[in-house]
């Protein structure tokens, strides 16, 4: 029988993490299709990118990535001429043809223990990339684990469809009054720390995640005042100093609403006229 | 005015990736609720694990795990005690309360560029988790990157909920599908690579997801002689060796029709219905 534990840990997957690379040093070694989009993942994550390609190899793509982020992208029109190059990365991409050359360079990064991917062939990898959906600070990655990208990127189609839109404003204007809170509270970890996050926690329990869309600064400092300062979370309205725009007016009520009960309100109504339509005419 | 490549490289985000950790080893620094999660994580990714924690800091679940799988965790009655613990460790998670041993184990991490996760202190961290959905093969994770861990777990639910059930079934199949495909075409990248990817795709582009479900050894063998061999995709009655079971026959059009077409007419029927009976009530 599986038990609870069996089900957390099933085995034959990864470790699924969002890797930090503000500042870091990132070394991609191809610049065609594949190698563009490794450049949006690592630009993403503002990393600062050496990218190597011979000139003729380069997407074009890749030749607007280098010509809009000149302080992003440092481009040396050549290929990759040996260990010199990892001096200081702290992360490397290949995104070329030749499997040779991607073993040379993994085998080299495995000795310096800098983490690698060499695209198209997993049994060299470090990590996998997957389907990937941004929207500001909010990231999903969906992975087959190599069974089936062209299914991850099916997926990806679908659980972009059952998202709202305003997820990432959301999330963002979170941040901000976390950010402001830990401003107040600047300790680090430890039971400060704790209740500042149970607060967060409970805020976003309580509040439907669109009304978080309308914050403004003077918003977020009644909100810990008249919240946090008092360890209680105030209702959207205590703290609004404008009136909602029309339209989200109902939050996050409006939105079910909208989807799950006039569609069939509609559906109903149009059943309810066709047979009245029907019923009459044959009365005349 | 935001270009496309703006749109791709908005900054501020993490890399998202898939960590292969199958055989390497990782050191978990507590054994709490978190470590509890920590470990699900680790074993779900067929990590070996070395856990720290004195035995009064356990969580029963951690518990529970180390009851279980003692050839998976190498459990240790202590606390940290130095720099010798980090001795080919391949990543380094902490899930204690001491800000303090966290800000040690990781700069200790830093200097044997170890991997590093210290739970609950995003300026610690080399990479963050997120909410996480698994299914097989299939993995997602949902990040918030600090801004609202919260919502990542309220996104969870909702992605969740957008998923039919089988996908991990399917992917699974299409994994052996794909690793069928590479017995007979064993090359790494190149042309030929190529080609496989290319036709895997297809038919994971043009085959229903539930329709993989149903595959099985002969069906696999059957797909390849008439499909790879001869560069087309087979449709699925083509290579199935069975009569599809009763409620799939339909495959994905089967439930497209059941979720986008029976709950309106139902909806449009009850309200006929409905008015049916009123008028014919008043008629009478």
């Amino acid at each position: 029988m599986q038990t609870e534990i069996d089900k957390l840990a099933p085995g034959g997957g990864s470790l699924m993490i969002a890797w930090q690379l503000k500042g870091k040093r990132a070394l991609l070694v191809g610049g065609g299709e594949v190698g563009a989009s490794r450049i949006g993942h690592l630009l993403g994550a503002d990393a600062h990118i050496t990218l190597l390609c011979p000139e003729k190899g380069l997407h074009p793509t890749t030749k607007d990535y280098i010509a809009k982020y000149p302080n992003r992208i440092a481009y040396y029109d050549r290929r990759f001429t040996g260990p010199a190059e990892l001096h200081k990365m702290d992360i490397v991409l290949t995104a070329i043809d030749s499997p040779a050359t991607s073993r040379e360079i993994v085998d080299l990064c495995r000795q310096a223990k800098i983490p690698v991917n060499a695209a198209d062939i997993p049994e060299f990898c470090d990590f996998y990339f997957g389907a990937h959906i941004r929207d500001g600070p909010l990231q999903i990655m969906i992975s087959s684990n190599g069974n089936g990208p062209r299914i991850s990127a099916l997926m990806k189609e679908k659980v972009q469809a059952s998202l709202e839109g305003y997820e990432g404003l959301a999330l963002s204007k979170i941040g901000q009054l976390r950010a402001e809170l830990k401003e107040r509270v600047p300790e680090i970890g430890g039971s400060l720390g704790r209740k500042r996050m149970k607060w967060m926690s409970k805020i976003c329990n309580e509040w439907p995640l669109i009304d978080f869309t309308l914050l403004d600064s003077a918003m977020i400092q009644k909100l810990l005042d008249e919240g946090w300062e008092k360890d209680r979370v105030p209702t959207f309205t205590e703290v609004c100093s404008k009136p909602r725009p029309l339209g989200v007016e109902d939050s996050s009520k409006g939105h079910r609403f909208g989807s799950n009960i006039l569609i069939p309100i509609a559906h109903f109504v149009a059943g309810a006229a066709l047979m009245a339509a029907v019923i009459l005419a044959r009365r005349r």
